[in-house]
Parts: C-alpha cells; sequence; structure tokens
C-alpha cells in the first residue's frame, strides 16, 4: 500500500475530476464530501429528478412478460432500476430476502418478482415494507396474466355468468391455466378443459371436452402454449400430430360459434396449439391480450403505489 | 389448489399491498381493477409521462452501435424499452415476426433490429405498422453505418463529386464496405478497393489498387476492421505481416495526399490494419465517425416518426 | 448487389417508413437526411430532452454496486446509457481506453468502471476528457464502498478520532478492507485486524486482535464477506467451523460495548461471517449501509460533474 503525503494528495487534487482511490482523498476533501452525503441524506427533499423506482426482478427468463412491466411502469412515470438476475449477487450465494432488502434499502418503491420457486413470496411479504407484483411463480400462479385474459373476455362480452370457456393444452405445466380455472368459476364462468389427456389431474377430469366438442361449445377458446422447455417426458406425438389432435386447427375453427374468441398467452408454437392462418384472424384475440397487459399491468401497479404512498398516482 | 372463502379474501385484502395470486382477490376487488384497467385502456390521454417507445433488437452482438442507438434515441426524448435477445422468447421459438408483433402491441413506436439472417426485413415490412431501422442484417446492409460515413466525408470534403475513396481490408464480410460502395458511387465518387485479394469477388477486381497506390491516390482511406469472428478460413498472414502487406502502417501515411482523412468503423485491431499511432493522428477522423453516428441516427429516427407520425418531433 | 433506378427509388420512397438498406435511398433524399443530421450537430441545443448520460462500465458483476449507481445517477437527473460488458466490443479485442473513447465520443458526461485489472485506470486518466468513478479494480480499490462505510460511521459517532475499529475476515483478497484501512487511520482511527492470520499479510500483524478480544474492544466491527469466488485455495475450516472460530456469533456480540456498532459490505453469508439474527439487530448499520452507498454516490456524482461542467447539478 502505497502512501502518500498529504502535500502530494492536495497536489493531485487540485484537479480532482477522477474518483479512483482513497488514498487520492486528502482528510479534509473527505470530510467534504461526507457532508455532502449528509446532507442529501437529509434532506427531505435533495433530488432535482426523483421519481418512483421500480425494479423488475426476473429470475426466469421473459422478454414478454418483462417488456410488458417495463412499459407499463413508464407509462406511469415510474424510473425503472436495471436489474439483471444473470451476474447478481444471487450466484454470490445471497438470499432472495436479502436482495429484495438491498433494493428497499436502494430506495426500490415496488418490485415485481419471476422466480422458479413456487411461492418464492411467502418468506417475503411480512418483512418487506414495499409491494411485491408476482410476475410468475414457478409451476405455481401469474396473476397479472390472468388479469389480462380477464380483461380481455370482460371487454369482449361484458359478464363472465354464463360464459362457456374451455381450456386447451398442457394444463399441467401452466400457471395461467391454474389461476385462471380457478378465477373464472368463481367470476360465473363454466370452466372445460381440453388437450393430451396425460397432461390433465385426475380432478379435472369432469371437466374434460374433446377438442371437436370443445369447439362448438365454446364462447372463449383459451390455448396455452406447449412448454418444451419445462417436459421431462417426452412428447408423445410430434407437433403435425400434436395439431392434428389436440391443436386449432383451421378446419375446426370454423365449427366455432359466432362472437366466439380465439386467446393464447404467447409465444405461440405457430401450427402446434394453432394454425398459422389463425394467429390473426377475426376471431383471435392474441396480440390483444399483449395491448391489455400494459394495461391491466399500469392497473395493477398504480393500486399497490396508491395504496402505499396515499394516491401519489393519477 | 386451495380455495378461500370470500370473508377469508375480505379480510386479507384490507391492505391489499402485493399482487401475488388470484385467489387472494375478491369479485368486486377484480371488477374494480378491471373497471381501472379498462379506462386506462379507452382514455385517450391517460398516461402522466408517456413518450414514445424505442425497442433496440440486437439478436448480434454490437455495444458500440446499440449505445449510438440508445444516445440517439435518448436525445430525441424517446423512451427506450429493454430488449435482451439472449433471455428471450426467441429462444423460446418464437418467430422473429412474432417478436417485433408484440413490441407493436406493447407500445412500440420504431424498432431498430440486429439480425444475423440478411434481408430479415423482408418478412416484415409489410405486416408491421411501425418503422424498422436496419442496425445490421447478416452480411448484408448496415444503412446507419453508410449515413455516419457520408456525413463524415460530406463534413470534409462538401461534396462527394470526384472524391477518390479507397475502401480497404476485409470487403467479403464487411457490411459496410457493400453499402459504401454502391452508394459512394452514385453520389459521384470513385470508389477503389485494396487489402487481399483473397477477399475480393472478381467483379470488384477493376477497382483494385495496393495500398501503396491507395495511399497517394486517396482523398479517403476508409480501412475495415479484420472480423476475425466471421473467418471460417484462417488469415494466411499473420498481424504483422498483414500490417505490413495490407494495413495503414505509419510509413504509409506520411505518403498520403494533404488534406486527405482516414475512417476505420471501429472498432480497431490496433497495428493490424491501422498503426497505433495513427489512430488519433491529425488525418484521422475514427472519434468523429463515432460522434457523427449519433447524429445521423437522430436524424434517421426522426425522420422515420416524423413520417409516421405527423411531425411530433422537432 | 441488384441496382436500382433513380425512378424504381422515387417509387418506394412515396411512403419511405423504413430504414433498410443504401440502395432504398435517392440522392435527393440522402442529400437531405445528411443536412438534417449537420443540423444536429452544429447546432447547440439541438435536443429537446438532452440530460446529462452516465454510463456504467462493470466487467465484473455486481448488483448491489452498480444497482446503486443507477439508483444514484437517476435520482440526480442523469440519463444512464446501458453497457453490458458480456457482448460487448472487448470480446471482440478492444482495448479498454477504446472502449471508453468511444463512450466519450457518443457523449458519455461520466464512466463508472468496474474491472478486474488492478488500477486499471492509470492507462486511461491523462487520455479522458470525461471523469472516471472507480466500482472497483480487482484486488485494488474500491472508494464508493469506503465512503459509505465512512459516512456510517460518522453518522454514528459524529468523528473518527480515537475509534477502535475492527476489520474482521477475508482482508486479504478485500478491496474495502485496503482501503479503509488506510484511509481509517489517517482520519485518527484505530484499527486492528481479526480472522484467520492466513488472510493477513505480514504487516499487519501487530495489528492482530482475536475475535473474542475485537468485540470488547471495537466501537465499529466492520466484517468482511468471505469471497469464495476469489479463493485459490481452500478453506480449511468448513462455514459452520469459520463461524465459530472468526464470525460474529450470537454470544460474541453480548459482550459488545455499549453504544459500539456492526457493519458489513454485503452480499452476506448468513451464519458464516455473522449470525443470521444478527443481520438485522439493534447494532447492525448493514442495510443503512446500503441506504448510505446511494447517497455518497450521488455525493460523488456530482462532485465530478460539478467540477467538470462548471456547477450544473444543484
Amino acid at each position: 500500500m502505497m502512501m502518500q503525503t498529504e502535500l502530494e494528495r492536495k497536489r493531485k487534487q487540485l484537479q480532482p475530476t477522477h474518483v479512483l482511490t482513497m488514498e487520492d482523498w486528502g482528510v479534509t476533501e473527505i470530510h467534504n464530501l461526507l457532508d455532502r452525503a449528509e446532507i442529501l441524506s437529509r434532506s427531505s427533499k435533495p433530488f432535482p429528478a426523483q421519481r418512483l423506482f421500480a425494479v423488475n426482478l426476473f429470475f426466469e427468463p421473459s422478454t414478454r412478460t418483462k417488456i410488458s412491466f417495463e412499459a407499463a411502469e413508464r407509462n406511469l412515470g415510474l424510473d425503472v432500476l436495471p436489474f439483471e438476475a444473470d451476474t447478481s449477487s444471487v450466484k454470490k450465494g445471497e438470499t432472495l430476502y436479502d436482495t429484495v432488502k438491498t433494493l428497499e434499502s436502494i430506495g426500490a418503491n415496488v418490485v415485481v418478482i419471476r422466480h422458479s420457486k413456487e411461492r418464492y413470496f411467502d418468506e417475503l411479504i411480512d418483512k418487506i415494507n414495499i409491494p411485491i407484483i408476482n410476475g410468475g411463480d414457478g409451476c405455481g400462479h401469474h396473476p397479472t396474466q390472468s388479469f389480462l385474459d380477464l380483461l380481455t373476455i370482460k371487454q369482449e362480452f361484458g359478464t363472465f355468468q354464463g360464459l362457456n370457456i374451455v381450456i386447451a393444452g398442457d394444463i399441467f405445466h401452466s400457471r395461467v391455466a391454474r389461476s385462471n380455472l380457478e378465477v373464472l368459476e368463481r367470476l360465473g364462468a363454466h370452466v372445460f378443459v381440453s388437450g393430451p389427456k396425460e397432461w390433465m389431474s385426475k380432478e379435472l377430469m369432469h371437466r374434460y371436452v374433446s377438442m371437436d366438442e370443445a369447439v362448438e361449445k365454446a364462447d372463449v377458446m383459451m390455448m396455452l402454449r406447449i412448454q418444451h422447455e419445462r417436459h421431462a417426458v417426452k412428447m408423445v406425438a410430434g407437433p403435425a400430430d400434436y395439431h392434428e389432435l389436440y391443436g386449432l386447427t383451421a378446419k375446426r375453427e370454423k365449427k366455432m360459434k359466432q362472437n366466439s374468441i380465439i386467446m393464447h398467452p404467447a409465444p405461440i408454437n405457430r401450427d402446434v396449439e394453432i394454425a398459422d392462418e389463425l394467429v390473426e384472424c377475426a376471431r383471435s384475440r392474441i396480440f390483444k391480450q399483449m395491448k391489455n397487459g400494459v394495461f391491466v399491468r399500469m392497473a395493477l401497479l398504480s393500486h399497490v403505489l396508491d395504496h402505499n404512498r396515499g394516491g401519489i398516482l393519477q
């Protein structure tokens, strides 16, 4: 450790444009800097540009959900602090709690979390003083996706009462399916399931309809994405066979009721879950769902921030 | 799936600061939230902070071009939505079209795309309703790089008419070279090529000059970067030999005409394409080119956004 | 290279909403665009939204330090240009100097750099015209961490004169320890070290105290993180043994002096350096340190920017 005299330091510091080592700083300059920081820490309104901070903690990749939150946050005037889970302290063995507490200390006003662990939030909610929005927990919940599905249906039909809704596809691995099934029933809809029976739990079998029955019955066909990346077991059928047996084919679409709609959370496996030509057909609300995603996330963000900060938004 | 009574939900919801699962939300609260989202979706001016959104889709790494676009976008007051191609849905098999359509749905007003596939944009332009700016397509085009080169030359000479311009180096793998050669001719310049003959196509050979001829003839020496990462075939010469045979050496620079300039798109392989000591010499416009990159990107962004939105910028 | 006639170009350009190839641009349109860029480059105040740009160049991962800088920068109203070292030109062999010079050319007003090379900044400071803030150089320095430690101590005791400060743990690999030891002495404190003797250099041994002596003597216990990722040599003791021998256990905490405090730079290895239950105990200033990190970084950023730009902040 090379020591410098106070004189050498003084000389250097005539132009102290950089911050490189502590050795470059003289005692007086250090105290001046600390005073400046102390004033910043005490001032009730020190920051010319201070806005509310959001942080999106995505421990699982999801461009779509993440960028939708980013758009929602910016539309509300929030400032988004970038967090890269890949290079994060979590890799140095830090707990999720310590990471979130750190973000709270740094000044985050709301955190959005996606994490592979189901109900990761149970260990956080009593100890964290800022709102958490669940962006997906393993195979558990994905409430903002559910809300955007609900908004899309409500915009179309004005109500959920008495609607026939078929959720079709990889129900076992789908967060969306589990959240939606429960909430749609509660809101008054009749919910059915379709797709490969190996992908259904026993308790769902009384709701089972074949795809050919489904298209004739449904007001809403909610197609799910096949989550290749979560399948430990191989698919029995190839993509073309799957499409024929369980997919929404062009032929099946023709049998759908007037005014019935098609939904899909995306990303889409074209010609597997749904025929390529149906993705943007008149019945499809797929890109409408994405638009709605931004609106429900804005609504949820302003909801939790209003509640915690006394109505500062809107 | 654990069910909760409406009463349990009500109790919990006295302090609903988090958004965790759908089960936590009562029927009334769900409808309230959907109404809030619906108002947001209908309002013509709902967002206190709404600005225009740009997204930079870089499927190939390029810090330099990307950060130049980021600076240009922010200088124009655009809001930049971060997109990480590495962790994106594209890895889940999503098509480029679906990705771009998603960004359009989420509210992007302009997308900048770099992609390894030549003319990737042919499949997009008739179906996407927001402007695309090509940030480089494989070994194809890189128009914003060409524009910054053009600006740098025009600033220097006021015209392109009659200028002798030598493009030297790895022309075969260079997007820059292909775009520049065509457009510089069209603007009235005489374009020559130099460098290893193995890296020239036959149709270019009538433009060939040796490096020693080049430096005596050129008003502009446009050096190209050796793209080691694209060379399937090994370089015949080592770096030092390459420098001596095909590089802009200190000795060759002395033979250049008065007022002639040196350009390079960077990143630079020092002492390979160009001598280390020439990178910031009086003739060099290399860092000027980088500055100009921000200005042409601002000009192009405001050009496409003006056109699509009726002159909202400037 | 397909050539187009000027007429074909004109026809296409009736709706030139995209920027795809140079071939699409006619000669007149090119000159118009260049004029637009030239105006932008000359104008003294061309940009509606122009703010000051900060860039955080983190070649080593550090979510905590990076996000603290991000928050500080945004609190001051700086605009942060994202830089991903992983996908950067540095991987194409670019020198650190060329990368930083590029950022300067693009318009960065300050750069924060973390790099594995000790004193990486020596090759930069005379040649770069924007301030550099060192976010950590290998096992060398980490001045912003030192400043936040100093602020935390000064807030507590009002002075450094005569304080007993024990730095405990992995001193050999700790940037924090080396910077702090030197500067705390200079400010008037008595500094002691503790932890495994294999992790101390000989010149430090006259400061050595055991952990049991340390807790009775210290006004400040500065615990260090065991940097597993830097240890070439294996730890002799397992985590539980380490905790018992060298950690701040619940039992040891009870012997600490009244008003003495515990500090840790985080991320924390709970029950190794420090007992889980002590992380948020009454003596702990660990999350206070994180808060202070934002304030000292704001103070340092405004310090270097004031100096270079003539007091534009505050």
